[in-house]
């Protein structure tokens, strides 16, 4: 566990969220519950047709009469729909309370937040554990590939189910930051601004290499079983050192240097293979293996490579710049100087695009030491700059809207 | 395999020498081969007394009357003793066949050039695929913990067998780099230039984090069995992902663009677990595979510690400056401007902590793209700083031997 007083977590921004052991946070959201809701299924890029879907997510806030304030909040890689509050199960705060919640800078009292989990995810969204009708076994690496646009396709049954037109924004980190994406420039009429954090149009042969190793670490595990483990001998190794190496490329040389520098964990104890262990050891051993209770491996395979074959644009030039010139939203584009897995080279390639294409777009580039996981923690300038952003924008759209 | 013309591989800045095919590499020094020694033994840092080791070495061109000549080149973590030339056993020329050799920058018609396998390594030299004299079995985990000065003082028992007093130069990138430099401040007395390339004096917690992550892809493969394998049961997968990973860290987003992008490598087919099977994926696959060939997991156990637990000085600031006056040897210190593993800060830091105790010391961070591997790739400007540095130093010292 990192150092720092639990109990102000707000208050020092090197901590991670999802770090506080339970009990030891407070959220102005108080507890909070994800819902799982059947919808209308959908085809995927890849041709299966999905009868029905199960979609696991949480509303704060309320709708307002003109359906005018939603917010929808993707997560990444390793997140799910519990995006603010406690969680009544483990007692721990949802990856962005941060942010979202009443005076957050996306704040509940104004608006409507929802946060679902993506397909082929494992946190109570349709995924490769989910059972498939037609076996009654479940999906496992049976499960139809799936895309980012599949995940925003899913995530617009999701907003028709809750009678919502258009979303004020769509906003998300990373992977998250990609579906924000897909919802800017898929669904044009379907919402207003599109903040994409700490993100990319495409991952680069080194994003892809990364997840690569990942993948391998999970299918080199004997366990993992060409995906047909049991729920007892989960290829749980091979995901703990995925998980270690993801989180290494989370963070940044300083956060590292800061938080572990070449500090020894404790005495030599004779279990250990090496003198000298390492507190930055320690940590990332505890990480991988926390993160084997809450993930599966198979989902992990299927997200990663979701990730991989991300394109925001994949088509001729003409067709981009029509697909572009339909883009009706604004963009809060926000990137992280330390982030050298999403660096900002790649937000700064989606902002020019955007104003070559004659769209509002705005560009943030934060100076934060954390890496790609600063869009985790709590930084202040960049919880001031989104509730400027969101709420200038709400306060013009409702004196637009009062005056029609 | 990368792209290129093979046969040209040293106009190819982009070319890394250990991916040439058998027979398509001409080397300048010809076939040539590595020898084992038996040497005095010796105590490890960690208390343990070798009666004996054996060492693996190349020499390469002849010790001059006056014995002044002598260049000791040090490998990174998977390197081996087979610097230069072609080996008559893998047909694929020595790792530094760039820099070493009859008119190259190190050339071995001026220097006699020496480069053992390091201790705790698995090429030659005494290491945990060896025996235990006292138990007649390998030495596997049993191995004592070895450090870089212990492999430096495994390098002075071989120096002392040559008839060498003062080595003209100790050079070495990396884990190498580390050693040249505990030669300049442990062995004042016995070498006179010291070229640590892409170094450091001890790693930050995030090269900590990038090696445990291997250690864990090891330790965890079931077949490690606590370090008991047998020859046709390794840990390869394991050490496959460990290799994947360290490759990746080891290249730069520039050169992985250039060398991969986003190309597919083939059309999907039916084993294929999902769509879209990337090249650079394929590349990885390939060097995790093909290292397990030629490397004891075991010792990258052994070696991949080591690295983390080197402190170039870790005494108290006073008997630093004590430590510091006595080094002797001026210093060329080189990095690579896009080395994030290994970054120029860390070479820097070096540099001043060298100026500020007046020492001799020359800096140069050259601009190459390829990350980390820069200084395994050919690149004419470091060729020629690095042929420039050593003539000029040793036609100084020829000048002055024949003066006195």
């Amino acid at each position: 566990m990192p150092d720092g007083d639990q109990n102000s977590a707000v208050q020092d921004q090197s901590t991670d969220l999802q770090d506080n052991a339970p009990g030891r946070y407070q959220s102005p959201s108080g507890v909070t519950g994800t819902q799982v809701v059947r919808l209308p299924g959908m085809q995927t890029d890849s041709g299966y047709t999905f009868q029905e879907l199960e979609i696991s997510y949480m509303t704060l806030g309320r709708l307002s009469p003109r359906r005018d304030n939603a917010i929808l909040i993707c997560h990444a890689l390793s997140g799910n729909a519990h995006v603010a509050g406690i969680s009544p199960n483990s007692g721990r705060p949802g990856w962005w309370d941060f942010h979202v919640g009443p005076g957050r800078s996306i704040d509940t009292n104004r608006y409507f937040v929802i946060c679902s989990n993506v397909i082929g995810g494992c946190n109570g969204s349709t995924g490769p554990t989910s059972l498939n009708p037609e076996t009654g076994q479940p999906w496992r690496m049976h499960f139809p590939p799936v895309t980012i646009r599949d995940m925003v396709r899913a995530q617009t049954r999701l907003i028709d189910h809750l009678g919502i037109e258009t979303l004020f924004a769509a906003i998300g980190g990373s992977m998250g930051g990609m579906q924000s994406m897909v919802w800017g420039v898929d669904y044009p009429e379907r919402v207003r601004y599109v903040v994409p954090i700490a993100s990319c149009m495409a991952h680069s042969a080194m994003q892809i290499a990364f997840n690569e190793v990942g993948r391998q670490a999970i299918i080199s595990d004997p366990q993992w079983n060409k995906g047909n483990y049991s729920s007892d001998a989960k290829p749980d190794t091979g995901l703990a050192v995925a998980r270690m190496m993801g989180h290494v490329t989370y963070l940044s040389e300083f956060s590292m240097d800061k938080k572990f520098g070449r500090r020894i964990q404790r005495p030599a104890e004779p279990e250990d293979i090496f003198p000298d262990f390492y507190r930055v050891e320690s940590y990332l051993k505890h990480q991988g293996h926390s993160f084997v209770e809450r993930f599966d491996p198979n989902s992990y395979l299927y997200i990663t490579k979701a990730l991989d074959r991300f394109e925001l644009f994949a088509e001729s030039q003409t067709e981009v710049e029509t697909k572009l010139a339909r883009v009706g939203a604004g963009f809060l584009v926000v990137s992280f100087d330390s982030d050298w897995l999403y660096p900002p080279s790649q937000s700064r390639e989606l902002t020019r695009m955007l104003k070559k294409a004659g769209k509002q777009v705005s560009y943030v580039n934060l100076q934060t030491p954390y890496g790609h996981d600063s869009f985790l923690i709590y930084n202040v300038e960049f919880s001031r700059i989104l509730k400027g952003y969101l709420n200038n924008r709400y306060q013009r759209l409702s004196a637009l809207e009062t005056a029609s």
